[in-house]
This record gives structure tokens, C-alpha cells and sequence, in this order.
């Protein structure tokens, strides 16, 4: 079993375990475990069942209320009216796919694609970041005649049978596909200096060296801004250059995966590349663009979206339909109207600062790092300073107790991933950081 | 370009020839073009652009009304109330994913998995048809340890690059993958004493005997037990069991996709397969599930579902989601409330007839054939006997000049695809048959 391997079970429901279940309880995880069998995948020792959301907050199904800080899909506040109501609204006048023209669609289009510098100008709509992934995958390859592709060590990038090659975090036995090559998470601690860009960027340029080495050619680099799988490294700002200029220079497509960061979460503006000062050759989006509603996208220029089109006939029978569309406009009103994106930056920096004064107090917390809504928690043993997923899991037990949602991520699986709602605000954080000061002073 | 290529622009719009279009159509079609660029994909020369839907009917901008003989998407009707109503309610409840539990997700699945024989009991939710078959696909590499697939010459079983390789009706200049086998569509009309069960047998074991001799081996076979894209081949029901026999004697999984046929389509119950007196090993489902709502699923056995996970974590972030399940319920309730797989068969039939009737009456109609409401109508030319795609071609579009959707299928192009919403009743059919018999008579 891989270190990764470890992260994906650190929260995760074990069917072989369920003595000390209520009975109520086990016989609605017995109900899941039937029809989803060896797929299932349940959250937590005692799995929750949900029955409310509203804002921040989840509510199972004896009233007890949860402080979300894990989702992001439901990213501008779980069943929030506007989207609702366009859902509604759309669903009930007129549901069709896009070889018929739908006001809504161009709009919606239109009001996207304005978010993105020349010359990514056009879409492509999908039903999921998976399959948006996949479509960036073909892009790249048709462009480059290539097949050869960089991933950082612990990424995801979706489920497909193409892009689950890509997502090292999904590998249980297997190992990385011959046309694949990994780099380490660009953490800035690993490198000379602290110059995590020049470093980053000398494994990037090894590996495009290694795949044209072995006749794979270099496709493409797919890479979130954040490294959400990772274990969240955002900073410095603009590290990403560097690893751009060298994907270019090598004649491959730098893919930005903002289904993660993207949608204002990082709290610099709608796209989590933009941080870096980067212009990407294709964007893939997913998660919060719909809040919910399923819908992804591809972003890139019409000439890559013409070298893909030569080759196949790409047609996505849900993708783009109007309820989507009317679910990704009221998304995009509500991140304006709502200022989310400052409040992204202003809350994210609340609650980072809140947890640095808790790193001051605690020594188990390792690092603190991230940008916006989007906050690694590292914890690690006080005296060796190695990782200690045995912590990270504990908090995330004593966390559900105490009413909040939280989960973890990096290659060891001891970093707290902690990427609530964009609603979330300065009560919401309070609530977190005394939780989170009262379960970590109960270990002392 | 090929045979199968001819089909899918048949009835495409092409950006190159606007000039005969409104202005105010073309400045809504240059808005589309603009932002969905080269993957942009509209039906006929100059475009709909509609506005609401309603039962068997959608309406443009201009208030004209079409009855729909097209979409199978919704397959309950355009915009039902109840659907509607179903995910309004849960989109406004609960919106999350099956990390947790969510009543409502376990009910849909039991409910799903109930019109399934045994041993078929477990279930992936995906967001697409395509999603679920790329997991279909995985399963039976898996499975089998083998990687040769078989599918039939035109099909089409969706748009993810694994996928896209089982797909040949969207090859545009490239040829079937290397691990891909097809056969020819099963047409009666070609097989000796019309015996068309021995013969597509036959040549399934020629393939599965060619993917072994070139070291593929052999996973299995994707079929959609109507044939949809290949030109509709329905009958004689049974058909398929020889098919399934020589598949399953060679250790290869026998795949049923269901996207087309299912949810009562054909007439004889809730599954296309059940019509051919067998049991697939997996099931995969798509486009009418939701009735719009995007959502996909994987029906197979426990056992192959376990070999599935144990390569590989899966999880569909979107699949399964509450407001999904809604959906889905609301369209089996409406399925067995509004009685409409028994409508399917009856008013299928009472189309069929008034098609016989027509072609015995117009000899451009070379047959007509089907299960249910999924019936295809070849032209052929009178004196040649060859198949007439010009003709095809004419009615479509003459058809939407007297406000009715209709498209084209099969290795050439020349066979109408009648596969309207299953709320199709006897008026809607008279209209039809009316207006086909007056656009035959014209060309007389």
C-alpha cells in the first residue's frame, strides 16, 4: 500500500468494522453498503446521514448542525436561493442539449469566457471535471502529437479511464502509466534557498527529458495552482512561471486544473493561475461551477480547440444544457454580488492567521500555508518533526464530534485540508479555530 | 471521409454558408460560434433557437411549435412538473455527495436496482452515459485481464477518450484502435434464411478469435440491443442470445448499453436486453435517466464490481447526489404512473403500422423496423435499391418546415431515427404520419 494509499483510508468508513454501530445507523450503512457494494465510499468511523444544508452548515438526520469546512462544491453556501431558483426556474421552461441555440448558453458562455485572458476564448462544456480533464488531455495530445505527460507525486485530476493515468492519488497497486511522469509537490521547504520555482521547475524539465527519452514525446503539464491532493502549496506568488516557461520551451501545454481553485477560492480573483501570473494553454474547471449542478469545462484557444475537433466529433449530450447554464450564471452573480472573492481573501486571511497563533501554542502543528480559502495544517511529531497522520485523522474525528467537517490531504495524509464554502465568515471562523484549540489542548 | 461521417453531417449546420440566414439568427448563431468555436455542433442550415419545452413539444423564439420525434432525453416528457418538482425541492434541501449517507440516494438505488434480475445488485452512479461506460470498460479489463473490446460498426457509446475508442460512429480520419474489433450492424436482410442470431454470433467469435491471435485478448462486447446508430436493429427479439453465449464462452463480458433502449423504450419493459431474453453482466445507463437531469450509471454483480475497486479508488464527486436520485425517482414514478412503457409498445406499434401502411404506399421507403417507440425507416432509391441519405436528408429538413424534429442514423445515413418522448400519444402520431405522407407525396 502507498504512502497516498494512506490518505484515501485515513477517513474512510471500514465495512469490516461496525461493532460499535447504532443500530439505526448500521442498517441505513447496511442499505448503502447493498446497492453500492465495493464502490461505496462513506466518510468517518461512524458514517454522518445528512438531511439539510443551508449556508456553512449541514444537518444529519438528528438535527445536530456541522460547520462544513471540507466541501467545496457547494462553494457559495450549500442550497443557496438564487441557484436554486434558477435551477428551478430553468428546469421547468426548457431543458435541451446544444445543437439548438438556448439565449441562456451564449450567455452564459459569453459571461465566463469574460473572465479569461486572450486567447482563451472558447468553451467546451462538460458534465464534470473529470471528463473536462479528459477533453484537455485529447487537446494536448492533438497539438503536441505527443502522449507523454507531468503530474506532481499525490495528484488528482478526475476519474476517467485516460485521466485516472494522471491522478497518482487514485493508484492503489498499480503504478504510474509508462507515458506519465511524476514531480514532487513544489513545497517550498524541500528546496535550496526556499526557491521553490527554479526547483520545481529543474524537475519538470528531468521529466519532459525522461519522457522524450523513452519516445513518449512531452504532451503536456497538468497541475491546480493550489495542489490540493498534495497537501496545498500556493506561495510564493508566481513560483508557476518558471514550470511554464520551461512546458513551453519543451513545445508542451501548460493545463491548468482550477477545479480546485478555481472560482475565486484563493481569494486573488476568479482563477487560481492568475496568482502565478501565468496565462495557461487550456483550462479545466469543475466542482463549484455549478455549486452542485453537475457541470465542467474546458477553456482554451480556437486553434488547440481545432486540432482537437480534426480528429474526432466531440459531442457532450449534457454538457452545456440550459439548467446548467442557469446554474453557472446564478453561481457567477452570486460570487459578484456577495463580494466572495474579497471575502475569500479577508476570511482566509482571518482564519490562516488564527491558525498561526494556534502553531505558536501548539507544537504539533508543523506549517501553515495556503491562499484565500484554500489552508494546509500540517501536523507532525514534536520531536522527530515527522508527519503524524495519526494526528491529522484524530482532529478529524474530534472535529465531527464537536459539529465541523474537515479533511486531509498530502502524500503522507497528516495535512489538514481545510476549504470551506466561500460564505464562510468571521463567525464561521471562530467557531473553527476554538474547536480546533480545544481538541488540540486536549491532547496536550 | 467516411461512410459513418456522411451521418453526422447530414444534418449539421455549416458555419461556412450563412449566407441565406435572418440577421438576427445570424448574429445568435455567430455568439455561439464565437464561444463554442470549432466543438460547436448545431442542427440543420440554419438553426433553432428554442425557448421552451412542454411534453411531447419544444418552441422557438418565434413561438413556433415542433413535435419532438427526436430527443430521448426527456423521455418522460419535456420539462414534467414532476421531475421538475423533484429537483426543485431537493436542490433547495440538500445538495452533497455519497461520502454521506442521503435517504433519498439509498431509496433511488434500491428502486433502480429492482428491475434488475440477480445477480445484478450493485451500482455506480456516474454523471454521464459516458462516465458509465468508461467505468464499464475497466470493469471488464479487470475482469478478464484482457483489453479487446467488439462493438458494432457505426455504434456509438460516448465521448471520453477510452470510450471514444469503442465509438467508431465518431472516427473522424482515424481508424479503430489496435485492442477494437467491429462487426457489421445485425440487419436480417443480410444473413442467410435472414437467420441474423447465427450470423452476428459468428462473426462476434471471428472477432474475439482475431483480438486473441493479436495478443488483445478478449474483455468483451459494448452493444445497445436496439442498435440505435447503426440503423435501429430490433428483431427478431432473441436475437442477441447466441451473441451472448459465444461471449461468455470465451470468457469476455457481455456489456448492455442501455442509454438508448432503456427506461421503456422499446416497449417490453424497462430494459432493452430483457427483449432479447438475457442477462448482460454489466448494464450502463445514461441520457433518460434524469429526464435532462445529468446523470449516468453502472449496473453488474458484486463480484465484478469488487474487481473493479480493488485496481483502483473511484469516486464520481457528482454521481449519486441527492438531487440526482430525485430526479431519478420521479422519472420512475412517472414511467410506472403515466404507464409508459405500455404506451411505448402500444402507440410503437400504432406508428410502426402507419409507416408499413406508408411504405407500401411510397416505394422511396425501403423498411421500417423497430421495437417500441425506437423505430427506423430506410430510404432507398426506387429503381436502385440503394440507400437514399439525400432523401433522408430532404424529409429532415422538410419536416422542421412543417414543425417536427427528426434525425438520421446507420452506416449511411439514409435511415430515419424516430425516437420521440415517451409521452407520445395518437394525435401525436396522426401528425406525424400526416406530415410525412404530404412531404412524400410532394417529391412524387
Amino acid at each position: 500500500m502507498s504512502a497516498t494509499k494512506q490518505i484515501l483510508d485515513l477517513n474512510r468508513f471500514d465495512a469490516n468494522n461496525t461493532s460499535h454501530m447504532p443500530p439505526l445507523l448500521a442498517e441505513r450503512v447496511a442499505r448503502r453498503q447493498a446497492t453500492f457494494g465495493a464502490a461505496s465510499v462513506l466518510f468517518y468511523e461512524q458514517p454522518i446521514e445528512m438531511v439539510r444544508g443551508e449556508g456553512a452548515f449541514l444537518y444529519d438526520t438528528n438535527g445536530k448542525r456541522y460547520l462544513d469546512v471540507y466541501n467545496n462544491v457547494p462553494s457559495v453556501g450549500h442550497c443557496h436561493p438564487r441557484v436554486v431558483e434558477a435551477i428551478a426556474r430553468q428546469a421547468g421552461t426548457l431543458n435541451t442539449n446544444t445543437r439548438y441555440l438556448v439565449r441562456i448558453v451564449e450567455t452564459y458562455a459569453e459571461r465566463l469566457l469574460a473572465t479569461f485572458p486572450a486567447p482563451l476564448c472558447n468553451l467546451v462544456m462538460t458534465c464534470t471535471g473529470s471528463e473536462a480533464n479528459d477533453v484537455a488531455l485529447r487537446i494536448a495530445e492533438n497539438v503536441t502529437n505527443a502522449r507523454g505527460f507531468i503530474v506532481t507525486s499525490s495528484a488528482y485530476h478526475g476519474n476517467t479511464s485516460a485521466v485516472e493515468h494522471i491522478s497518482p492519488s487514485s493508484f492503489k497497486s498499480q503504478n504510474a502509466a509508462p507515458h506519465v511522469r511524476t514531480v514532487p509537490a513544489p513545497d517550498p521547504r524541500t528546496a535550496p534557498n526556499g526557491d521553490i520555482g527554479t526547483q520545481f521547475a529543474a524537475q519538470i524539465q528531468a521529466a519532459i527529458d525522461d519522457l522524450r527519452a523513452s519516445g513518449h514525446g512531452f504532451a503536456g503539464i497538468f497541475a491546480d495552482s493550489i495542489f490540493s491532493s498534495d497537501g496545498i502549496f500556493a506561495d510564493p506568488p508566481g513560483f508557476l512561471q518558471q514550470a511554464a516557461a520551461i512546458v513551453r520551451e519543451a513545445g508542451g501545454l501548460f493545463i491548468a486544473d482550477e477545479v480546485q481553485p478555481g472560482f475565486g477560492r484563493t481569494g486573488g480573483g476568479m482563477w487560481g493561475f492568475a496568482r502565478h501570473g501565468i496565462i495557461p494553454d487550456i483550462i479545466t474547471m469543475g466542482k463549484p461551477m455549478g455549486n452542485g449542478f453537475p457541470m465542467g469545462g474546458v477553456v482554451t484557444s480556437p486553434e488547440y480547440l481545432t486540432a482537437f475537433t480534426r480528429e474526432t466529433s466531440y459531442f457532450n449530450t449534457f454538457g452545456g444544457n440550459p439548467v446548467a447554464a442557469a446554474a453557472g450564471l446564478a453561481v457567477l452573480d452570486v460570487i459578484a454580488e456577495e463580494n466572495l472573492i474579497a471575502n475569500a481573501a479577508l476570511t482566509g486571511a482571518m482564519l490562516k492567521d488564527g491558525l498561526k497563533a494556534l502553531q505558536s501554542e501548539f507544537n504539533q502543528i508543523g506549517d501553515v500555508r495556503g491562499a484565500g480559502l484554500f489552508i494546509g495544517l500540517d501536523f507532525n511529531n514534536p520531536a522527530s518533526g515527522a508527519p503524524d497522520p495519526a494526528m491529522a485523522s484524530h482532529v478529524i474525528n474530534a472535529m465531527k464530534q464537536h459539529g465541523i467537517l474537515i479533511g486531509a490531504a498530502g502524500l503522507y495524509g497528516h495535512t489538514l485540508k481545510i476549504r470551506p464554502p466561500l460564505c464562510f465568515n468571521a463567525g464561521h471562523t471562530k467557531m473553527f479555530l476554538d474547536t480546533l484549540r480545544k481538541i488540540l489542548a486536549e491532547t496536550l
